[in-house]
């Protein structure tokens, strides 16, 4: 079976797909590539095109969107599902916010819509929620799903440096953008939990409404404690099930050498998920760069062409509808550089003092702690959670030992 | 779409994915099923057949094989393919030995054959092997591959029981059969390295060229020096490519805190796959078990109901043809009760005494080291490998200074 493919996009993603298809499957490769800067110098063997029409009005079989802008991500994505078309994306931006219109669009023209690349990129996440866990029940699911803050995060604690050095080093070595924003702040991550819960439990919830804290207030602080109690501190991005309902959350968190995130460095990602039938399964790989995202985009494509599509198991043939995440209570340590930062976020929580800074263990619901991120930003107070394998009374006698006057 | 389903066996895999396909959606549950034992005590309200006619007869779409007689399992198997049927099985003696024969079957008749639950039952591998890595080039694929094994070092580490004990318990907690010989010699790991070797390089080599050692000669003194040096001992599976070809190999191995197998425990299994396009990918999940095995065959279901068949993307549409392994060269440690049982097999390295047994570290071929078989066996000697990031020198050091006389 011969397919025409038509690409969207010619950057690190799309080099990465062109790549692998070349090397490996011609056949795989587009016959149009649409791309938008006129000036950009190009490799004048590939057929490049600047009017979107040339794919959306072609009877192309197979559109792969891996375009840098959301909105017009949408208006390709949603215009390809239109014509019933097979359609790949890579898209987390666009796909957390318009999962439900598309999904819609699917069913009523009988396109597909496939997006491994969107979340953790080379780690076949979503179809192994789609497909190796139909018929289970997840309870949790705990991931870290961002390259550059796990790069940074391991350069604080392996290398010593401050956070901004970091940064810069992520960026020297590709693995931040220029504007690392929506990557420290964690707002990547929650478009990608947003997308692997609607997988893992049938319920879309908005990125908007997902508690998020970022890695931006890591202090080297922070890095002491954890490192004297044997830890680190990862960019966890948990959705938990209990009889309310789900809770999501996105915060630097705790974690002990016995949890496989621990060992989870660099640009790495993974995903660990409890359910029922399958205990505790976890998977590790890259979360970024041209190769990896080019090879889930490539495996979508060998879906696509054997006409392979989501089935949505959790969903249960209902239709997608928004929900507001619980509110889940969680046990934090709130650090600041003053104890006046800390006064109007940790209520009624004593205040240590240790290692030049002032520090609190507050038990505070999701729901709590985003009415205070306006606080906490302005303030910039560092907040890391413990994870319940890690107790309260350890870390606050560590923080005593390292030197205490509790001075409220 | 509704499709009739034929079942052989109903023991452990069978019971759990009845389970599941009942909880969750009854239209995946089996019209026939054929067991064996006519005296055995059934639960009435199922449908059992003692006549594999009542499945091979009978115009099923589906049949799935789940029994735990091989010769049998590939008589069923063949003759489903031979009717166009699509076919799930869990058999991994059968699949290592025949999946030639069967592929071609496939191909002939148009039947489709899928089998995630044969390898690291749990772990969705193979089919992440097969689509995932598809236009990838895998270098090297390690796995702990026998849950049985791995719960058995676990105990030997964490309770400092010895192997009969820790055997006892295993089968006492139902991580062993009766007869654990299979699980304990490795025997098990090689059928699914062939397997996974199969999709992973494109390569079927039978399981009995494949060096196997399993964990039944591990000794309280290799456990000991394994923490004296912080490292662990894991049951390893490796198939690894070099210019000359694919190296294979399954032996109780030393593992660092560094790498992600350090930490799977008990009856878990993982895969840690090396590829161009993807770095380093890591699976890990439940090994064995009713609901974790049934899962697997439960995800087949679905996908062998979508049409969905493996690709076999490594074979690049080349015929399987049988391949003998490469002799990798090994540095392992080799251990004993007297130096008279060392000699035959660890040529002219020296020995050293120490904590009651006699050592020698020695580098071999595999080829050599399965012509050695016969004398390890006999004298009961531990063989467990080093690992590249591991320096001979470092454990040779450790074993001085656990007290020495160089005594050759
Ligand atoms: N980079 C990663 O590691 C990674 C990982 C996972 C997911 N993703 C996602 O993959 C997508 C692509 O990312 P990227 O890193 O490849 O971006 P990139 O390197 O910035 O490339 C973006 C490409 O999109 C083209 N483009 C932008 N707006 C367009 C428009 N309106 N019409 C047509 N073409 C347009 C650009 O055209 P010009 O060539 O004319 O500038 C460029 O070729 C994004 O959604 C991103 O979130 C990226
Ligand atoms: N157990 C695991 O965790 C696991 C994991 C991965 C793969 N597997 C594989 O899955 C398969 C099944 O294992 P299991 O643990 O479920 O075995 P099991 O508990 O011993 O059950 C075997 C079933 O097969 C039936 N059977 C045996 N010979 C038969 C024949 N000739 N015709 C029809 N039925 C026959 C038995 O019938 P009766 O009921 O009449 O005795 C029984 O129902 C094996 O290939 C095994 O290697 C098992």
């Amino acid at each position: 079976m011969t397919n025409r493919i038509g690409l969207f996009g010619f950057g690190v993603v799309g080099q990465g797909y062109y790549e692998i298809a070349k090397n490996h499957r011609p056949a795989l490769l587009p016959e149009t590539i649409v791309v938008q800067n006129k000036n950009k110098k190009r490799d004048h063997s590939l057929q490049f095109s600047f009017d979107p029409k040339d794919i959306l009005d072609d009877p192309c079989d197979i559109g792969i969107e891996l375009i840098s802008d959301p909105a017009q991500a949408y208006d390709y994505v949603s215009s390809l599902l239109k014509s019933g078309k097979k359609v790949i994306s890579a898209n987390k931006k666009m796909l957390s916010a318009h999962l439900p219109a598309l999904l819609e669009l699917e069913k009523t023209y009988g396109g597909s819509l496939l997006y491994e690349a969107s979340a953790a990129a080379g780690i076949p996440i979503i179809t192994c929620l789609d497909c190796h866990f139909a018929g289970d029940d997840i309870s949790k699911l705990q991931g870290i799903l961002n390259g550059s803050s796990n790069y940074i995060l391991t350069r604080l604690f392996q290398d010593d440096l401050s956070l901004q050095e970091a940064v810069k080093l992520a960026q020297e070595n590709g693995f931040a953008e220029a504007d690392p924003t929506l990557d420290i702040n964690g707002s990547d991550v929650s478009s990608k939990l947003t997308i692997l819960s609607l997988h893992a439990f049938g319920r879309y919830i908005p990125e908007g409404e997902i508690l998020t804290i970022g890695v931006q207030h890591v202090h080297a602080a922070d890095v002491a404690l954890a490192k004297s109690l044997g830890l680190k501190i990862k960019l966890i991005a948990t959705a938990q099930k209990d009889k309310e309902g789900l809770n999501l959350h996105i915060l630097p968190t705790l974690v002990g050498d016995n949890d496989p995130l621990f060992l989870v460095e660099n640009e790495y990602n993974a995903a660990k998920i409890t359910s029922q039938n399958l205990g505790e399964q976890f998977f590790q790989g890259k979360g970024a760069g041209s190769l990896p995202t080019g090879a889930s985009v490539y495996a979508d494509l060998t879906k696509a062409e054997k006409g392979y599509g989501y089935s949505y198991d959790k969903l249960n043939g209902k239709k997608i509808t928004t929900e507001l995440p619980q509110a889940a209570s969680l046990e934090v340590i709130i650090s600041a550089d003053s104890p006046d930062a800390l006064h109007p976020v940790i209520g009624s929580a004593s205040i240590h003092q240790a290692n030049g800074r002032y520090w609190a263990i507050s038990t505070v619901s999701t729901a709590e702690l985003i009415k205070r991120l306006p606080a906490i930003e302005a303030n910039k107070l560092s907040i890391v959670a413990l994870n319940n394998t890690i107790s309260e009374d350890n870390v606050l006698a560590q923080i005593q030992r390292q030197e205490t006057v509790n001075i409220s």
